[in-house]
């Protein structure tokens, strides 16, 4: 049996290419006692991935050059020597790029655990009841603190963590915002996931749509995206509005440095915070959150969309979607 | 009875110059019912006073072209036609940049209020017991909440704010990191006021300083000054950082944009946060503060430090020392 793997060839400079990975193939091994082998089904491709990329110091070791590049997935077990988990269970875990996984089935990195696909299909187990909504739920609730009334702004709207951010701040009673690419994507975010508005950010006028939807400013702001749109929002705040600092997609390419928000004193002004957040924290609540969110789904009071790229050969270029904003939903990639 | 004023003639471009100001004289007219005269004796010359000349939404009101500079500042009644006040009774308020106020002795704005000057002298009510110390006090306590064991570090050290700041971590049992240009100010800072280390800005390489001297990181930083020294202390944060946004000198009389913090991603890393602050919003405790900052003055365990400039026709020229860091201590005023 033969397992088809991506690992890192070299550090990305800017966008990562296909250079910057290499392909390779290496036969299954024997299972000692106490580990299981999973067939990886599917595959979370997210925008943190590209920070693991880097050699820095971050929230995450980094992936090391030669090394299977990490990633969150689906999978089923096909073989196993440990009483934990028995052929046929499906698991999530941090399975890497490749078709299949070989561990201890009490490996702490992998973080193997049994899904029950039917509370919600696997590809929502990545996305909404996965580190998506995990992050959605507590970035917005921990730390975002929205009140019923508020106005609520996130940014990558129709992607993996704003489309449950929104959902959920609109559950909460908020007036909420989205910030999207193209039409599209806009319509999808109103029409379908019940936003307010949402500001189209590559065909409209950012400044000019977060003054008209935004008439009492704003108080929570998801930021999933930094640079200039982080920027605007923050000419926008409340006194004592909260922003949450999820990501910055459109700075993990840059070539030059960061750009840092120029406007960040009207966190003076305004006795505004700006907060990180990192899931892993909360990952002994994510049972909380899951029942929430599976409640809802369940429920049809919030919805999932993913956008699945089939065939473990597509990694490189599918992850590149992320970074042009060609993905429609949360991306997944489909292994088997 | 003759009046000198300095009245705000432009708006300035950067760093305000002599032709920015108009000194005028008019004679002092006659109490109204229910008013007092106040004779200012001194003046409190604040970094924020440069924000308050831009025609900007902030948390204040700007200054309006023609009108008398707005600054806090410390005088004696000198004639009363309201039961409130009596000759002699020495007040602290908004008197503006003139050596005469007339107002109702109720105005909400000047916030005319008895000081006692038996507990501390006047220009210490322009410091450790005015703004400068509320704005330390309720800020550092408030926004920064450091805990016993905790390193703080506070940009300005030997200014105003900065020196209650240290002065306070101290007292709370942190470990004390300041960063101040000269060495002058930072043998002060450590030798007078007992910080654990003082980094020379001006003279020194703040970056290797704050490696050395924060071996175990920094759990709060109080900002004062902005730009390039917050991007340092930004790689340099806890898990779970407290950065206090109280100023930002160094970009105060930029004719470009602002330099954000490019490094404001380590906040999303290490689950900090960054926070801005009024110091007009703790005025319903500032009794509070002065309570406890009184004491430890007359106990010796703080101390406080001005610096006089003596003369209102100096007054544009002191202004600019705070931007060229010319001052050494908390910058007043000597108007009589």
């Amino acid at each position: 049996m033969e397992n088809t793997q991506f690992r890192l060839a070299a550090r990305p400079v800017g966008l990562p290419k296909d250079s910057d990975w290499q392909m390779t193939k290496e036969p299954v091994r024997e299972l000692a006692d106490g580990e299981v082998l999973v067939k990886t089904r599917y595959l979370s491709l997210d925008p943190a991935m590209r920070g693991w990329m880097n050699d820095a110091k971050s929230y995450i070791r980094p992936v090391g050059i030669g090394e299977v590049m990490r990633a969150g997935g689906l999978g089923e077990v096909v073989a196993s020597r440990s009483p934990r988990f028995a052929v046929g269970d499906q698991l999530g875990g941090g399975f890497g790029v490749q078709q299949y996984w070989i561990g201890a089935a009490d490996d702490r990195h992998a973080g193997l655990h049994k899904i029950d696909t039917r509370l919600a299909p696997p590809t929502t187990w990545l996305n909404t009841l996965g580190m998506p909504g995990m992050t959605a739920y507590f970035g917005l609730l921990e730390v975002g603190q929205p009140k019923a009334g508020e106005t609520v702004v996130v940014s990558g709207a129709a992607g993996a963590v704003g489309q449950t951010v929104g959902q959920l701040a609109k559950q909460l009673g908020c007036r909420v915002i989205g910030i999207a690419g193209g039409k599209e994507k806009c319509d999808f975010v109103v029409d379908e996931l019940g936003f307010d508005a949402c500001i189209d950010y590559k065909g409209g006028d950012v400044r000019a749509g977060l003054k008209e939807h935004c008439p009492n400013g704003v108080d929570v702001y998801f930021d999933n995206v930094g640079g200039d749109i982080l920027d605007l929002v923050l000419t926008r705040i409340n006194l004592k509005a909260r922003i949450v600092v999820c990501g910055a997609i459109s700075q993990y390419n840059n070539t030059t440095a960061v750009k840092g928000p120029a406007n960040y004193l009207s966190l003076l002004v305004n006795r505004a915070r700006m907060e990180g957040m990192v899931v892993f924290d909360y990952a002994d609540r994510y049972h909380v959150a899951v029942a929430a969110l599976g409640k809802w789904l369940q429920e049809g009071k919030i919805k999932s969309r993913e956008d699945v790229v089939q065939g473990i050969e597509k990694f490189p270029q599918a992850l590149t979607m992320l970074f042009e904003g060609k993905n429609f939903g949360k991306l997944v990639l489909q292994v088997a």
